[in-house]
C-alpha cells in the first residue's frame, strides 16, 4: 500500500558515519539522550512513514479538495492521521517538553520531515504549518498565549498557518494592507490573505491563523508590520472551540499538483468580527516570521529532496523489472530488464548521487545548525551560525530545482509508462515543482544569497563557507583514491571565491547586470557543496572498498557516485563561474518589446 | 478566447530573410507555385490556429476522455474543427494533388504543425494521425487501397492512426505479437496494441489504423513484420462505413497531460472477425513505417518547440502586467513590472533566444529536407539528405528536452500563480513532457545518432553536418560583429568532432560505457546546432541594428539573443565534450543492488 521507497542505509550512513550526528547529545540541552535513543526515533519514524502516511498520498490525490459552501472538507483517513501525528509526538519531537515537545534537537524535525514528506508531501504540510505555527507562538507569545494554543496544536487537537501573502504582497511583504485595529486586549483584523497552504480543512475542530498585519498608523514598509494570532473560532472559557471569528475561506486555488493540499484564499473580518492576538512586539512580525521562514527554506529543500528521493527508488525498481531490449554488449541472449542499458544506469547514478548529495547537504546543515543553536560561545559556534546562513538559500533553491530534474529524469526511466497515472512519478513531478516557487522564488534565493548574505556581517557567511570547503579540501588533498576530486574541487572553489569577490564590485558598479547573474552564480556554489559532502562522504567509505563481498558494495557505491558527480560536475562549474564573470549587458539592454 | 500567443515577424524572419524559403519554388515540382502563395499559407496558417484550433484548447482540457462502454466521446467542439480542419486543406496542404492534396512543399506541413500544435497539441494530434497514415498508403498501397481511403482521410472524413507498439514491443519493435493470418485477399488480424493515441474517438464515422503485424509463419524480429489497413468500421460496397471490424478499445490511459487526446488500448480480433489489408510489401512493415517515424520525431520537435514558444509569450505578457517590488537600479520610484527584475528578464532572454533558436533549427530541416527529396540529383542533394537524416534525432530529443526546460522557466516567471490553473502553463508543461518519451525515448535518439547517423553510408551525415558548420564559420570568422562567436563556435565543433571520433573507437571497445556517454554527446551536437542558427540569424540582423528606431531594436534582439545564448552555452559544451570524453566506467561497474 503506498509508494514511498527509501533506502535506510543511506540514512545512517550520514547519520552515524558521515556527521556521527551522537555528538549532538554532548550538548548540555540533549544530555538526557544518547545515539541509541536518536536512532530509535529514526526507526519510529520511518515505520510512521510506512504505515500511516504513507497511504495518505493515493487516498488523498484521489480525493482532492473539496469545497462547499465556505468549508473545505478532507479525507477522514487524513483527520484520523493529522490527530495521531500529533498525539504520537511527530509534530513536537524537537520542541521543548513544558509544551508538549518531546525535547529532541530540531535535526531530528528534519529526518522526520525527511520521511513524511517523502511518504505524502500534501499531508504532512499540515503538521508542518502546524508545528510553525505554535513553535512563533511558542516563542514569542505571552505566557498566556502559549498556554492556550501551544499544547493543543502540538498534540493534534488544533491545525495551524501561516497568512503571509497578499495578492499584492508575494516576495514584496512591505505591501501588506491587511489591517489590525486595537480593541481592547486585542485587535479586529480587517484583510484578505491567498496561498494559505492548509487555509482551510476539516482534520480539526479549530485552525489558528499566525496572520502578518499593519496595525493602524503604523509606518509603511516592513518596519510597521505586526504578527496576530487569528483563530479561525473563538475560544470558549473553559478553552474549546466556539463560536466564529469571521475568517471566511472564500476559494481554494486549482493546482497542477499537491493536490490533496488546500490552497486557500481567507478573507478576516469581512464582518468586521475578527479578533486577532498580537504574538510578539509591535511592528516586528517580520522579524519574528523569519524564524519561520529560515526553517521553512530548509523544508522546502527537504521536499524537494525527498520527492526525488522517493521519485528515484521507485524508478530503480521499475527498470530493474521492466524487460525490454537487448544487452548492448550481448552479455545476455535474451531480453534484459532495462537496468542494464547504459543510458537507464547513468539516469540513475546520477540520481543516486543526487538524491544522497542533497541528503547529506541538508542533515549536514541541520546538525551545524544544533551546534551553532545550543553550542557555548565559541568560534565554532559561531563558525556554525554563519556557515548555516549561506546555506540555507542554496539548500532552498538547488534541493527544488534539482528535485524537480530527478523526477523528470526518473520518469525518463520509464518511457510511456513514467506518462501514465498507474505509475506515481507524475505526481511526484507535479507536486515537487511548487518548490522552485513558494517560500521566495529561486529567483529571490540567489538574490539573497548573492546578495544578503555575501555582506551580512561583514561577509562572515561567505567566508565560513570558505573555510569548510577549503579545510576539507586541505586535509583531503593527497587522498590515495580521491585526491584528484579533491584537487579539482580546490581548484574550481578558488575561481569562485574569485568571481563572487568580482561580483560584489559589480553589483554596486551595475546592480542590472549584477542581478542577472546571480542565479547561475548560486548553482555553482551549490555544484561545489554536492561535490564536498558526495567526497566526504565517499571517503569514509573508502576503506570499506578494499573489502570483497557483497555488502561491501554499498560502499562502493558511495566512491563511485562521487567521482561520476565530481568529474561530470565540475567543468560545468566552471563554465557557470567563467559565465558569471562576462561583461555581456544582453539582458539590462534588450527592450521589451524586442522579447 | 485562448491562449495561443505567438510573434509572426520571428516566423517570417526565418522563412523569408533567414531561408528565403520562396527558392523552393525553383524546385520543378513547386514551379507553380510563388513565395506569395506560400506567404499566404502562412498567414492563412496563423488564422485557423487562433481562430479554429485555439478555442478547443480549454474546452478539450475540461472535457477530457470521456471512456463509456467500450467508446470514446469528444467534445462537439472537436468533430466540427476536425472536419474543417480537413475540409479547408490543412491536413493534406502539402499532399499531392491526386489524392486531395494541395501539393504545398513538405516544409509547409511542418509550418502548418507549428501552428496547430502551439494552438492545441491534442487536438492537432487527430490531423497530424490521420495525415501520416493516408500517407502511408498513398505512398505503399495498392491502386485501389490509395482511391478508397485516402481521400476520404485527407478531407477529413475520416481518422487515422499509427499502432506499433505492444506491452512487451515499446521501442523494441521486433517483439512485435500482433498476427496476419492469410484469408483470400484480406488478413485476419489478432493483437493488442498499447499507446494509441486517438486509438478511439467519435470525431469520425470510421478510423483507419495502420497496424504493424506479424504475417503468420514470417521470420522473427524486425524482418518479419508487414504493414495492414485496419479500418474501425468495414466499408459498405458504395464506400460509407458499415459493420465492426472487431476492433474494440477497451481502455484509455489516465496521463499526466495531453488530457483531450485519447490514448487507448486496441484489441484486434478479439472475436477472431477482424479484416486487414497489406499495404505495400510483404515483411517490409517496418520500412515502410520508417517514412511516418522519421517525420514523426520531426514533429515531435515542433510540438516541444511550440508549446515552448507559447508558453513563453504568456509568460512574457504576464511579466510586462504583473507589478511588483522596487527597481533594483532605482530606476523608478514606484513598483515596477516584474519584467524589470532583472532574474525574470534573465529567464526571458534565454527562453527567447532557445524558443527561436529550435524553431530555426526545425525549419531549416524542413527547408534542407524538400530540396533532399526533390532536387535532381547532386552534390547539394546528397548533403541535404545527409544533413537532414543527422537532424532528426537532435531536433526530437533537443527540442523535446528543452521545450519542457522553457515551460518549467516559463512557470517560474509567475511565481505562485504559475502553480495555479488559472494560468495556462502548467498545461503546457504537462503536456510537452510526453515529448521526450514517445517516438523513441531521448536516449533511443542518442543511440541512434551516436550509434546509427555516425556510421550510415560510411558517415556521410556525420559529414555533411560537420561541413555545414565548418563552412558556416569560415564565411563569417571574420564578422566585425559577431566574429567572436562565429570564432568561439568553430573552436568548440573542432573539438566535438575529435570527441565523436574518440567515440567511435570507444564504441567497438567498450560499448557499454560508450552508451553511457550517448545522450550527453547529444546534447553537444545540439549546442552547436543551435548556436550555428542563432549566429546565422544575428549576421542577417546586424545591418538593420546600425539604424536608429523602435522597428530595428527586433533586430537589435536577434544579434542579443545570438551573443547572449553563445557566450552563456558553448563554455557548457565544452564541459561536456569534456566529460563524454572521460574513461570513468562508474555507470558500468556499479553493481545493481549498490544504487
Amino acid at each position: 500500500m503506498g509508494n514511498f521507497k527509501i533506502n535506510q542505509k543511506d540514512i545512517f550512513f550520514i547519520l552515524k558515519e558521515q556527521l556521527k550526528y551522537g555528538r549532538l547529545c554532548e550538548l548540555d540541552k540533549y544530555k538526557d539522550l544518547n545515539e541509541k535513543t536518536l536512532d530509535l526515533l529514526v526507526s519510529e519514524a520511518l515505520g510512521f512513514a510506512k504505515g500511516v502516511v504513507d497511504p495518505l498520498n493515493d487516498i488523498g490525490e484521489e480525493w482532492g479538495v473539496k469545497f462547499d459552501k465556505g468549508q473545505v472538507s478532507c479525507p477522514p483517513e487524513f483527520k484520523k492521521a493529522f490527530k495521531q501525528y500529533g498525539a504520537d509526538g511527530w509534530t513536537a519531537a524537537a520542541r521543548d517538553i513544558e509544551y508538549g515537545g518531546q525535547g529532541f534537537p530540531n535535526m531530528m524535525r528534519v529526518i522526520v520531515n525527511d520521511f513524511m514528506y517523502g511518504a505524502c508531501q500534501a499531508f504532512n504540510m499540515a503538521s508542518s504549518l502546524t508545528h510553525g505555527a505554535a513553535h512563533l507562538i511558542e516563542t514569542f507569545g505571552t505566557q498566556e498565549l502559549k498556554k492556550t494554543y501551544v499544547p493543543r496544536m502540538y498534540d493534534g487537537t488544533w491545525a495551524g498557518t501561516m497568512c503571509l501573502t497578499e495578492s499584492d504582497a508575494g516576495s514584496n511583504l512591505a505591501a501588506t494592507a491587511t489591517i489590525a485595529k486595537r480593541e481592547g486586549n486585542h485587535f479586529k483584523i480587517t484583510g484578505t490573505k491567498i496561498f494559505i497552504s492548509w487555509g482551510d480543512h476539516n482534520l480539526t475542530d479549530n485552525i489558528i491563523h499566525l496572520v502578518l498585519a499593519r496595525i493602524e498608523g503604523a509606518q509603511e514598509g516592513v518596519r510597521g508590520i505586526s504578527l496576530f494570532i487569528v483563530p479561525k473560532f473563538r475560544l470558549n472559557s473553559d478553552g474549546t472551540s466556539g463560536e466564529s471569528n469571521d475568517v471566511i475561506c472564500s476559494n481554494v486555488e486549482k493546482k497542477l499538483g499537491l493536490h490533496a493540499s488546500p490552497t486557500a484564499v481567507l478573507n478576516f473580518g469581512n464582518s468586521n468580527d475578527c479578533i486577532g492576538y498580537l504574538c510578539g512586539e509591535e511592528n516586528d512580525g517580520l522579524a519574528h516570521m523569519f524564524q519561520m521562514m529560515n526553517s521553512a527554506r530548509i523544508n522546502t529543500g527537504v521536499s524537494g529532496m525527498t520527492i526525488a528521493s522517493t521519485a528515484y527508488r521507485n524508478a530503480l525498481e521499475y527498470t530493474k523489472q521492466r524487460v525490454q531490449g537487448r544487452d548492448i554488449a550481448s552479455r545476455k541472449q535474451e531480453d534484459v530488464p532495462i537496468i542494464d542499458h547504459p543510458d537507464v544506469r547513468r539516469n540513475l547514478l546520477w540520481m543516486k548521487a543526487v538524491v544522497d548529495g542533497m541528503r547529506s547537504m541538508i542533515y549536514t546543515a541541520a546538525f551545524r545548525a544544533d551546534l551553532a543553536s545550543e553550542m557555548k560561545d565559541s568560534e565554532e559556534k559561531t563558525h556554525n551560525i554563519n556557515l548555516v546562513d549561506f546555506l540555507t538559500p542554496i539548500i532552498k533553491a538547488y534541493c527544488s530545482d534539482t528535485g524537480f530534474r530527478v523526477c523528470e529524469t526518473a520518469m525518463q526511466c520509464l518511457g510511456g509508462y513514467g506518462f501514465c497515472k498507474d505509475f506515481p512519478i507524475e505526481q511526484y513531478l507535479r507536486d515537487v515543482k511548487i518548490m522552485s516557487l513558494y517560500e521566495g522564488t529561486n529567483g529571490v534565493q540567489s538574490m539573497d544569497l548573492l546578495g544578503r548574505k555575501m555582506t551580512l556581517r561583514n561577509g562572515a557567511p561567505f567566508q565560513a563557507f570558505k573555510k569548510e570547503i577549503e579545510d576539507f579540501c586541505v586535509k583531503h588533498r593527497e587522498h590515495p583514491e580521491l585526491g584528484d576530486q579533491v584537487r579539482a574541487l580546490k581548484g574550481v572553489a578558488q575561481r569562485l571565491w574569485e568571481a563572487a569577490d568580482g561580483l560584489q564590485e559589480r553589483k554596486k558598479k551595475d546592480p542590472l547586470q549584477w542581478a542577472s547573474y546571480t542565479y547561475p552564480t548560486l548553482t555553482a556554489f551549490a555544484d561545489i557543496t554536492m561535490a564536498w559532502v558526495l567526497l566526504d562522504m565517499a571517503i569514509i567509505a573508502c576503506p570499506y572498498t578494499e573489502k570483497k563481498g557483497k555488502k561491501n558494495d554499498f560502499y562502493r557505491g558511495k566512491v563511485l557516485q562521487a567521482t561520476y558527480f565530481v568529474d561530470t560536475t565540475l567543468p560545468h562549474t566552471l563554465a557557470t563561474i567563467e559565465i558569471c564573470q562576462r561583461h555581456g549587458r544582453e539582458v539590462v539592454v534588450i527592450q521589451d518589446h524586442a522579447f
